[in-house]
């Protein structure tokens, strides 16, 4: 048996698919026009809702309950980490070999395949960090060959405010986004047409659970208290509209149009075993200054979340193949950590509400083949780049789904897959 | 008797003070522990809760009586134009002469002195436009001499997203905010301390009535249906955070800690009279691409609105002098109109809610003195400016108190004063 390991009695639970006993991520499901909040264990839905209903959470206070019979994880997450502490430990209980409610639970599990997944959260905010240095480096290197990296990078865990209201969740089509764009002779009026350099961004984004007041900054010591779970986000961008458009006031209408996030929020408890340390600075690198510097996030404030891009294309399907890899690359190499992310955020008194995205910005390793983006794969469409099946891309086409996916996996330690995050690009 | 005018039985609301009959700005109370929604009328507030519950409303449908009652306007918002202007007529009736309520609204009156004022709205996007061409181009000549117009300025209607969360209502503090600033010299640390470079910036804010849905752009020519109406907006800035961090992904913590609106919103139908044609394309300027021309609002899409800044310091308050004027401005001046704004930001599919704010960004006019922020009026920080006190300001001290007011005055009109958007600096 594995490490830390106990068995669950649901069916199929104890397969290594990463949703497992030690996973248990939160989701949101409709079935029979309601929507109610869930874990997810294997193949199989635990109906949060019913678990209240049935008496399975008497022992917390009516505020909790109350926040599990919402459709919304908002709520909850507010409830604050001791609330979700616990939770997890009843919901554990009652789903391992030893549950005192097997008999109850069983009454309460729904499949999987006959719910469809929504949002589980409403973010009120959206927060696209910029923590990869490769990213920010190769992404500099297209627009500013002799600068690539601006000077405030290694001090500043830059980042810019999205756009919260397209926010999707995983599984809804994309429709490819019309837009400005540049004019390629700059005595031409610019042209308004759809995208024609439509891209994916490969995320993860940190969701918020207790905010802070408005003046009262998180430090960085305590900024994991504040955080609920991770989830996968697909910042999808038209880069066409968003070079004519972002001077001087940064991304705009080239990001809006839709961000997917996957169905699943994997709690950071989840997580604990993944933890590692955050990437070595390079020799001259400077120290962060003490409000973004704490023992224990440089000690493990990184988490090892290997994470993958697919393709699948209208062709590729009707050839019946199986989604192809497009990149592939680590979040463990970030420059900056989640700590950093809340402490820097809040720095200026800023306050974080339940539900809050805080988006890392496109994971890309050193190498090009761990770049998170078509962008830095192509160099900005310039060299398409070619797919298994022989076809090539140096934007997305429509009918192309892009999947992201991420796997934690270490030895002794069971699997976590965090829940994938699809879309579909439909016409303009 | 001025035209179109007609008068209210409402003591004192006959008076030229701009909250007359012809205004009736919505906004929110805070009474015995409960928040109510209300129109203004002189210094009087009309509750909406309580026309409902004493049967004034009973014309409407449930779902806008129930609007009525809540503590923010927003579901009133996404009730839409008609039910608007229903609402307007009956309030208007009620308090107005003929009213054939008006006993009944005797009992409906609270004076405003006896009450808390609170926010509105609950936005959930802010978004800031860079509509003042004045305003653009004296910035880029502080940081761009050689090129301070961006090639996209006359084409795209430039905005990027703010945060929502730290919008606040007029009155409330606003504490200095820490950050990091650029290194004097390249070689040393940023240091992080409490911004050295506070400013204002005057501006107004469109807010969204009905939005639309994902992926279905609202057309320029519809584009007035989904606003509900206009407040005035301080988008405080952190100019020496802002400078550091900003690139390249535009402003984040250096405006984030506060952003304050009036209580009061000013009904767009409350601004019809004061409409009138955007300012003139200069020589040889683009003509807006088709999505963002429309006849109707070439003709009077711009909104003749004064609006003015006045700062009172510690001294000035203990000398007893009234708020010093420092800037003065117009609206109509703006290059871009709230139509434009709308079919812009919508252009690529964004959905847009209920109780969204549009901002202008700053309503800055040609000459220097009718710069709408400090960093235009002091040259960041260059040159600081003399108050009428004989004090100087390179930027806000603490203990200062920055108040935006804005008036629609016009021939033959009623007076329209926007409500006043008033914040204190307190120490960080």
């Amino acid at each position: 048996m594995t490490k830390g390991s106990m068995l669950s009695w649901v069916d199929g639970a104890n397969e290594p698919h990463g949703f497992g006993l030690n996973h248990l991520p939160y989701g949101a499901f409709r079935k029979d026009d309601v929507t109610r909040l869930c874990v997810r264990i294997g193949d199989w839905l635990l109906d949060l809702e019913a678990c209240v209903r049935h008496g399975l959470l008497e022992g917390f206070a009516p505020s909790v309950r109350d926040a599990c019979s919402q459709s919304t994880l908002n709520d909850l997450l507010a409830a604050g980490p001791e609330a979700w502490q616990a939770l997890r430990a009843v919901l554990t209980a009652c789903l391992s070999d030893d549950g005192y409610a097997r008999t109850a639970a069983d009454w309460l599990l729904v499949p999987l395949s006959e719910v469809e997944l929504v949002l589980p959260i409403d973010p009120r905010g959206y927060t696209d960090f910029y923590a990869s240095l490769h990213h920010a480096r190769r992404v500099g290197e297209l627009f500013r060959p002799d600068n690539p990296l601006l000077p405030n990078y290694k001090h500043v865990p830059i980042a810019y405010n999205g756009r919260a209201s397209s926010v999707i969740a995983s599984g809804t089509s994309v429709r490819r986004p019309w837009g400005q764009r540049r004019p390629a002779n700059q005595e031409t009026q610019p042209t308004f047409e759809p995208s024609a350099a439509l891209d994916y961004e490969l995320e993860l984004a940190f969701v918020v659970g207790q905010g802070n007041a408005l003046g009262e900054p998180i430090s960085i010591a305590n900024a994991h208290e504040h955080l609920f779970g991770v989830t996968l986000l697909n910042d999808w961008s038209a880069r066409d509209v968003q070079a004519w458009e972002y001077q001087p006031l940064g991304p705009f209408l080239g990001k809006s149009f839709a961000t997917s996030v996957s169905p699943w929020i994997t709690p950071m408890a989840a997580l604990e075993s993944f933890r590692v340390a955050p990437a070595a600075r390079a020799q001259g690198d400077p120290q962060p200054l003490p409000y973004l510097l704490d023992d224990a996030d440089q000690q493990h404030g990184a988490f090892d979340i290997q994470v993958e891009v697919l393709l699948s294309t209208e062709a590729s399907r009707a050839a019946g193949l199986a989604p192809m890899p497009v990149s592939r690359g680590n979040a463990r190499g970030l420059y900056w950590t989640a700590a950093q992310m809340v402490a820097h955020h809040t720095s200026n008194g800023c306050n974080l509400r339940p539900g809050d995205l805080l988006a890392t910005g496109t994971i890309s390793g050193p190498e090009r083949a761990s770049a998170g983006c078509l962008l830095e794969l192509t160099r900005n469409g310039a060299e398409s780049i070619a797919l298994p099946n022989g076809e090539h891309r140096a934007w997305l086409q429509d009918g192309d789904e892009v999947s992201l996916r991420a796997l934690c996996r270490r030895e002794g330690f069971l699997l976590i897959e965090l829940g994938e995050c699809v879309g579909h690009i439909s016409e303009a």
